[in-house]
């Protein structure tokens, strides 16, 4: 299984995403800001890793912090930085603010406790993940092709993936024929990571660019589309990479089932709906270079909102790690976040 | 004006779009082979700028065969390579044919009157382009933001362009607030040649993925969406770089009008339906790397279809050099085609 982050004795290892598939390297991050700077740089990415990568962040700087003067001040302040490095993820401020409410004042106790909050949330993501697989899994009828966007496997959510999950655990139930793997432009998450996981782990895969989604699916070669969620507002609108609302359309217009699969604390009931998430845009170099080379005129203007929102309408079901919400999503989503009780997010 | 090809005293110069928007390299033609290697490698592109090539690919070659023991053989087969050197594009087939069919025997006259030929049909595009362009901007309202897709202008079609030849005349006349480019994978048409275009004649552009068109449509940014053609049926069926389709059923869905803007030498009235258009798959490579750089793991496999087709049912209307089309296309078409007259294509 890949490792996106590998916990030390004294610091926190990033696996650094952007130099996939050609080079496996990790950056050893010992205080809050360089897991700051990996996930704003995208070294580390997905919303649970960004999460699990964000708990390691604040446990690493309270090492460093410990017996400082000032050093309670100081690790407040890594602490918010460390739960704004995203805006449009919500699982990492959700995380943040639940293990920092409840924690035991300072020194050794507030490491240890940060250290074991963060294992626990790597373990927590990795089961969430297997449920989500099953729950998920049960939904596609066999030999299915089906369409991937971005990354959501193991590299954006430690262990099996949410959508990615989803489709290893149907093609060791016999239910996967193809997949089919868009390269998500700008940033090539889908050419770079899932087509490299996909390969490691034997699934077979091919890769299109994301205009021939659409063309794909009038030739009826594709039976569902599978994509994670960045943040799921209540009434089932659903952030997620830029793209995903266009495949939505597109697979709607189509007849094909559109799913998104993201452990419940991905839902953020605050938003009645996704209007209000916030669309983080990123820099203009990401569209006008591809990796380090230019592809447009130096001074272009760009345009590259990161995420985009696919209203609930367009979606077929909604796989979380405590069951599936389809039809009406508003009641659907608050029985399941009834059902997980204690382990609710409230951000 | 960009010049995508230069006719010279004994060669053709062909600028090699693949170096855009770094260089400016023309590549000089004295073989039809360099000029179906032009066409093949994509130096050259657009459908009416593969037609103009195509003719000067056959004149130089009659210059260069001039006096040859069998020349005569030499050059019909050199004639029937660059007639198929690009499956997709009927101008090419079409305009080889109409010239080969009325030859005058061989030597010189043969030589002078493919000239001749060839500098009438790069003159009759660039007036094409022009009475297009007028009957494009009359369907666009003032203060319009529109999408366009791959390059459909001076560097494809010779003159001010098809698609971008309409926003051209429409910016002249006070109709255009903003053009979104898309880069158009895999070859990123979009941003390297298009934004270039656009760029140089100072007219308000923003760079997209193609992954961002449905956002930006979403969000009622996109007032109309303008392409090009490869092939278009008797009914009005569409085939257009990879990418198009979706964009039509993009539009279709948020209520947004969409043109193809296309000569009449597009219209291939032996197909009575799109489902008859040969799509040409390009090679994996072109998906796998950017720029020849390494974006997937070495040996993904790949589907890397050129074109799409877009059915008529998603097409607003079809603007052509002799007039538009809308509503029932069939009648249109023929209607178009009969004003033509003479220089009607029969391919």
């Amino acid at each position: 299984m890949i490792e996106p982050i590998r916990p030390t004795a004294d610091a926190v290892e990033i696996l650094d995403q952007r130099a996939l598939p050609e080079r496996m390297r990790y950056i050893r991050c010992t205080r809050a800001d360089m897991v700051v700077d990996a996930i704003q740089s995208l070294a580390v990415r997905g919303a649970p890793a960004i999460a699990v990568a964000g708990l390691y962040g604040l446990w690493v700087e309270a090492l460093a912090l410990a017996g400082h003067t000032n050093g309670t001040d100081e690790l407040e302040a890594a602490k918010d930085r460390i739960r704004n490095a995203r805006p449009t993820a919500v699982n990492l401020a959700w995380a943040v603010d639940k293990v920092w409410a409840t924690r035991p004042g300072e020194g050794s106790a507030l490491v240890r406790y940060l250290r074991r909050e963060a294992d626990a949330l790597y373990q927590e993501e990795s089961l969430r993940n297997e449920r989500m697989a099953q729950f998920g899994a049960a939904l596609l009828p066999p030999s299915s092709r089906v369409l991937t966007h971005c990354n959501t496997g193991s590299l954006a959510t430690i262990g099996l993936g949410t959508a990615l999950g989803v489709i290893r655990q149907a093609y060791a139930d016999g239910r996967i024929d193809q997949v089919w793997v868009d390269e998500t432009r700008p940033l090539l998450q889908g050419s770079r990571l899932t087509a490299w996981e996909l390969v490691q782990d034997g699934i077979p895969a091919t890769l299109i660019t994301d205009s021939m989604a659409a063309s794909l699916m009038a030739q009826g070669k594709v039976d569902a589309v599978l994509v994670g969620a960045d943040r799921i507002a209540a009434n089932g609108d659903t952030a997620n990479k830029i793209g995903t609302y266009g495949l939505a359309v597109l697979a709607h217009f189509h007849h094909i089932p559109f799913y998104v699969v993201a452990p419940l604390s991905t839902i953020d009931r605050t938003l009645s709906s996704g209007n209000a998430i916030p669309i983080e845009e990123r820099a203009a170099h990401e569209v006008r270079e591809i990796r380090g080379q230019a592809i447009a005129p130096r001074d272009m203007p760009v345009f590259n909102p990161a995420f985009d929102v696919t209203p609930s309408s367009l979606i077929s079901a909604i796989v979380t790690d405590t069951g599936v919400a389809q039809g009406d999503f508003e009641t659907g989503i608050a029985k399941l976040l009834e059902q997980e009780g204690k382990g609710t997010p409230d951000a």
